[in-house]
């Protein structure tokens, strides 16, 4: 198997769902082999970094040079995880993939992209349309927005101001571990979207990795239903493309 | 606040309980300063190992040779961390500290020892005897025992062969992130212990970092009562003491 880079810390619950996710998937591929010992684990490194210096340093979309700060501290981070020998890395968190180029600008070893991850589980699942909740950048810069039309999928974020200002306010509680009532909140969030929003059929993508934990006992999943509306888990899509990447060739 | 260096991934669930540990002891550390943005945070770097080649490189005790490729297998995963930049670093798990010495052999870097953090919190608890259960290195060698002994310590392993495979069966399950039944399980096993050998009070070290994960509910403090039984818990005890470390001075 490869080893693993990941750039975690993004916050810290999604990173445990992402090292979970990728242990059990490493248990669940070696269970019938019979092998002695515990199930073979693909070694990975984990660089968790500081979430309060990131996020003081986010820049503002348009304003290339307002980024430099924020760029340059997960391109270190990454750079260390090559150096470390890893064969490839994830950052595991969808907001930095909103700078996704001038992150990885240089570096060596491949960067599998959370935007790509779930564009490829859309055209498996049919998808064309979504509504997409996640940070203030991820649903205000438009650069997933950008990327899934190159791949003919529409993405739609809630028009409305106080909405948006709903998933952040849980966003940011959710980055503690916890969330009061997260599950019945994003619900309301969905509906009121739903109703602005001309969609053909109900579903979301959970684009910030911490969202998935609401949904107590369907956070492992890649896609599940909820309430009827069909949820995009872009935690595990991504640490599931991690995974199979670790064990191809 | 120092960067932590953590080899983990034996076995991963106790890798979570100790980085979950670290973040949640860094969001009380910062929580009444009011700063901007989430929680600042220790910038972490974690190795996690492939458990199934360690576990198959276990030498016997009394054969220094025999533990060759185990001790260097993990001397390269810190000598990594090193690298990486790391101000320190803790092996998150009790096993490999049988080996302490030979594996941390020429490092730089301090590497914090699971044994001399329970042996300090046996000193503020005054615990000066224990029952010991852990892994069958960790059961059989006698380093913990000696090492304890030094500092006044009287650590006791179950004098029954089957007892001890019992434990070692179920730390096999936990390794998979669960286990049937682990609390009756551990209860059982710690009666007939304390019926078969004289002891003062009833105390118990948890000594695998995966043991403590049955005591659900409980499994974050490093100390506990359960069913009359005092319990260290290794996990969070070590855990806490990098968290100390990593925000002094």
């Amino acid at each position: 198997m490869k080893r693993i880079g990941i750039l975690g810390g993004l916050a810290w619950p999604a990173t445990i769902e992402y090292y979970k996710a990728i242990c059990q998937l490493s248990q669940k591929h070696h269970a019938n082999l019979n092998l002695p010992g515990p199930s073979p684990m693909p070694e990975m490194c984990i660089e968790s970094v500081n979430i309060n210096y990131s996020y003081n340093r986010r820049g503002s979309f348009g304003n290339e040079k307002s980024w430099k700060d924020y760029d340059e501290y997960f391109h270190a981070a990454l750079k260390r995880l090559e150096d470390n020998g890893v064969d490839f890395a994830i950052i595991a968190s969808n907001t930095p993939h909103n700078r996704y180029d001038s992150i990885t600008k240089g570096l060596k070893i491949p960067v599998i992209s959370i935007f790509e991850s779930v564009a490829e589980t859309c055209k498996i699942n049919e998808i064309d349309e979504f509504l997409l909740l996640g940070t203030e950048p991820t649903m205000n810069s438009g650069v997933f927005p950008d990327y899934l039309k190159r791949h003919g999928i529409r993405a739609i974020v809630p028009s409305d101001e106080t909405v948006k200002l709903k998933v952040v306010g849980l966003i940011s509680e959710l980055f503690k571990g916890k969330s009061e009532n997260g599950r019945s909140r994003i619900d309301q969030v969905v509906r009121s979207s739903f109703e602005q929003t001309e969609i053909k059929k109900k579903v979301v993508c959970l684009a910030c990795t911490e969202l998935p934990l609401v949904f107590e006992g369907k956070e492992q999943y890649e896609t599940f239903g909820d309430n009827g509306v069909f949820y995009l888990n872009t935690t595990i899509i991504h640490a599931n493309a991690a995974f199979r990447y670790a064990i191809e060739g």
